[in-house]
């Protein structure tokens, strides 16, 4: 019989189990769980961006979806199932004691928000990344930025951990260690009981914790201490080595193995988080840039040390050897506001029936606009050409990741007269995301890492072809769509295919379980002449605005 | 018996009638009667921006109109009318043949749009006006648009004319003058038979027709065949001399007497454009701006020959001796799109509702969505606070009239987060047009005309307290609100009564027929410090923004 692989991948709201045929790469059975506290918005408080995730939510969630997704299969598959890969969000980290227990698992902490996992889009700790680069670029010897794109952001490991400890002491009292979702996820299947025997994610080591070779590691104590003496002793039980995801974080431990009714002993693949997974699953190569497109992007790209050599690419999120395929560097950029660009004028549109006087529609009446504006919306933008709007917007409504991460930018619309209606205004912001997008791919390629297509998963790709036609053309490139809808899960998939040693390497993975395209946007020449000339007056109008709309 | 006056104000789709008793100033009664070729889109292609009105539209209302207000009243008051003022819109000429006919009156032009009066608002001659600019500003020996501002609009006069004489040949060797509508208007009452009999409007040759003592009224014959040799001989039955509208334009003549149930030989006052027989009906004086605020604004100001002295007020729209009270300079500014800036967004937002797939929404809710709108909005934007929206607008939407003319400028909104919702977005549009008025104020106070606070008709200050707030808490200036709902028909029932020797002068109809205010908005002092600064942005945005707006 096939071997098989789970690939796990947790999201923000839910996770979900993947089972893969190693053979054929098939999908052969897929389940979701939704975190059931996160559901009830427990431990959050969003008024003032603070986002927490219960481990048990993630316990529970995870051996529900896996036993969810194997029960739609004949029973002898979960027999020949040789290794789990798992993805996460991040950074989202957790303190933990010294067996590696996240601290809301112990009684005393259960219910202490500081105790669980600090999601990604946790924007507490904003104070405590200023302060991260304040003394990163005036005061140290070092500039531990340089490999994150030279900025800190407060969705950060450090940045995160830094604000904890100045707001509870019990907790920093309590804390042996750090683990990031994605670390702790493989050790908890694993049954690893300390914390040094915890396989660190590369990933999420050197994209988020400043982790590199050139220091030996993590940036030192006094790094820390010299910023907040109450760091002191925060760096002693970390790490020093991290591992790509390729490598065994552990076997399945007796417990888990009864859990998941899976075989005890098989390979758990050491973590890594969801968007440099989902490249490996979307195929990344040296020349194929992978665009995570949701709410937001994520850009993956992979680059030989022959291209890299010395090179510290310019204003994108980071550069780590390792973090998305072993023996390349990892280079990881995006735009703060994709899909998001879209649902923002959808709810200014929206507004009059939400907020009509009562009795004027029904709340069904508005759940069917509301589900038709984007849709009719793209239709009208379809039908204009590229000269029907001089309307030009700037996109970031979320400021800008990447090039030149800038959260305190803002959005803006330019060019409006009498008749610029809702299907002109429309087509902006999408040539402005584009625009955005393709402002990301001249900075790989202005630095030396060249792109000859680009490679989209997430949700937009597979909802909106008028937007990756207008991308294609942008870009001046073919944008290749995943087939698949759990891209991510799928990358998590092959590295459990390495790991289980299956195949020698994650190439060969890639190659054998294939990622599949279900369509090919081809840029069309006329289009794309025209979009060069609208992208020039994007970039002048951005350059001549951005003090103007940090200042806002 | 009181003596009584008719105040007539022909607007863009309708002409009202207004019946005024001269020793109260009560307002007796009035009827409106909408143009009824001109309601069916006859001769128009807004398409192409061509806008024409039939003079048997405005014989026929005007007939209509009158005879309708007088019908609300007891029969002896029309015995006692004793004179009749007309405004009209501008510039909105004709071609007419000797007996000061318009040429679409004659059979074998009654169907030709080229032959009927040019709408204010018909843009067909923008090439036209450009090249008249370039031979004013770069060839001729005298600018002659020195005292309209400094640029010639398509919406004018000789733009219009020399589009017709290209268009239009057979109109070109039938045309012996042209006239403007508020010139025509008062010739027909008084039965003038022929061109040279026709008393021409100071306001409306001063501020469109580029006529000014100093070259001794039009602009020579020279300047415009230097132009095309197409308007050889234009100039040969214009008009050199100009009457303000308290002078006579004749007596009401035996045919319209019987038309009207009037009696003949009462006074009919020299026509002027609606806006400054407005600002009459307003109030105004040499401190206190009139704006007429509408789909757009029109501001008139007066100015004493000792504060004018030589002054020539940069980037206003004209300054003519006597367009607005004898005596005085009349000074004319405006924004080009004020209510319309408005509109625009309530279009933008109905959007989905007008586009729904069918069957989702019925005609009746969307018109009653549309009717909540701007008021909903308003409401919402009115309980945000001034610090509550960093969005930044800026109104020129419709190009800007003052200060400055540029048609081609363009508008925009700056500062978008994803949080930036409808309410915000109006409210930076409320502002905007408010800084947009402030502009106007600040440069008239810059070139010494003082301005101590505003008086406010038309449409939108009965209609929107709430931006009738923010514009006096940006003026920090007090702004007053006429009562009458017919404002421009009451200043044209005011001329009237001077015409008719009930008074001696415009300044003692004022006093007597009196303007009534409905409320006064204060300025706020804290609230307009705070836009005192925001101002400021607008300011800098717009300036650093021309070049780009105007080049999309």
């Amino acid at each position: 019989m096939d071997k098989y692989v789970i690939g796990v991948d947790f999201g923000t709201d839910s996770v979900r189990a993947l089972v893969v045929n190693t053979r054929t790469g098939k999908e052969e059975a897929s389940a979701v769980s939704y975190y059931k506290r996160w559901a009830q918005g427990l431990y959050c408080d969003p008024a003032n961006n603070q986002f927490r995730q219960h481990p048990l939510d993630y316990i529970e969630s995870l051996q529900e979806c896996i036993t969810g997704a194997l029960a739609q299969l004949p029973k002898e598959v979960a027999d020949h199932v040789v290794g789990i890969g798992i993805d996460t969000t991040g950074s989202t980290p957790c303190a933990v004691d010294q067996t590696g227990t996240p601290l809301a698992l112990l009684p005393e902490f259960s219910e202490n928000p500081n105790a669980m996992f600090i999601l990604w889009k946790d924007h507490t700790a904003v104070q405590e990344a200023a302060e991260i680069n304040d003394y990163a670029w005036n005061h140290s010897s070092i500039d531990y930025t340089k490999y994150v794109g030279g900025i800190y952001s407060s969705e950060w490991f450090w940045a995160k951990i830094l604000h904890i400890y100045r707001q509870d002491p019990q907790v920093r009292e309590a804390a042996y260690s750090w683990v990031e979702h994605c670390d702790w996820m493989p050790a908890l299947l694993a049954g690893v009981k300390s914390v040094e025997e915890i396989k660190r994610s590369r990933c999420a080591a050197g994209h988020k914790a400043m982790w590199h070779p050139e220091w030996n590691g993590l940036p030192s104590e006094e790094f820390f201490t010299a910023i907040d003496p109450i760091m002191a002793g925060v760096t002693k039980n970390m790490y020093t080595e991290t591992y790509p995801a390729d490598e065994l974080a552990g076997v399945l431990c007796e417990e888990w193995a009864e859990k998941l009714g899976l075989k005890p002993g098989i390979a758990i693949a050491v973590g890594a988080f969801d968007a440099h997974m989902g490249a490996v699953g979307g195929g990344v190569t040296d020349r194929a840039l992978v665009k995570i497109m949701g709410t937001s992007t994520c850009d993956i790209m992979v680059a030989s040390y022959d291209v890299m050599q010395d090179k510290l690419v310019r204003g994108i999120c980071g550069q780590v050897d390792g973090s998305v395929i072993p023996g390349m560097v990892g280079l990881e950029a995006g735009q703060s506001a994709f899909g998001d660009v879209f649902a923002w004028f959808r709810n200014v549109l929206l507004w009059p029936l939400v907020n009509a006087v009562e009795g004027t529609v029904s709340p069904e009446v508005v759940e069917q606009i509301s589900d038709q504006i984007l849709p009719r919306l793209t239709e009208a933008a379809e039908a204009l050409s590229v000269e029907d709007t001089q309307v030009i917007a700037l996109d970031w409504l979320n400021g800008r990741r990447t090039p030149d991460a800038d959260q305190a930018l803002k959005g803006a619309l330019l060019g409006l007269n009498l008749g610029s209606d809702a299907p002109r205004l429309f087509r902006a912001l999408v040539e402005a995301t584009a625009f955005g997008a393709k402002a990301v791919i001249d900075r790989f390629v202005e630095e030396g890492v060249e792109i000859d297509e680009v490679i989209a998963l997430g949700g937009i790709p597979k909802k909106n072809p008028f937007v990756m036609q207008v991308a294609a053309d942008v870009f001046n490139m073919p944008i290749k769509v995943t087939e698949s809808d759990q891209t991510c899960a799928l990358g998590a998939a092959m590295f459990a295919a390495v790991a289980a040693k299956v195949y020698p390497n994650i190439h060969e993975a890639q190659k054998q379980m294939g990622t599949r395209f279900s369509e090919t946007y081809l840029p069309r020449p006329e289009q794309a002449a025209k979009y060069q000339e609208k992208y020039r007056k994007y970039l002048a109008i951005g350059g001549l605005l951005e003090d103007t709309l940090r200042n806002l």
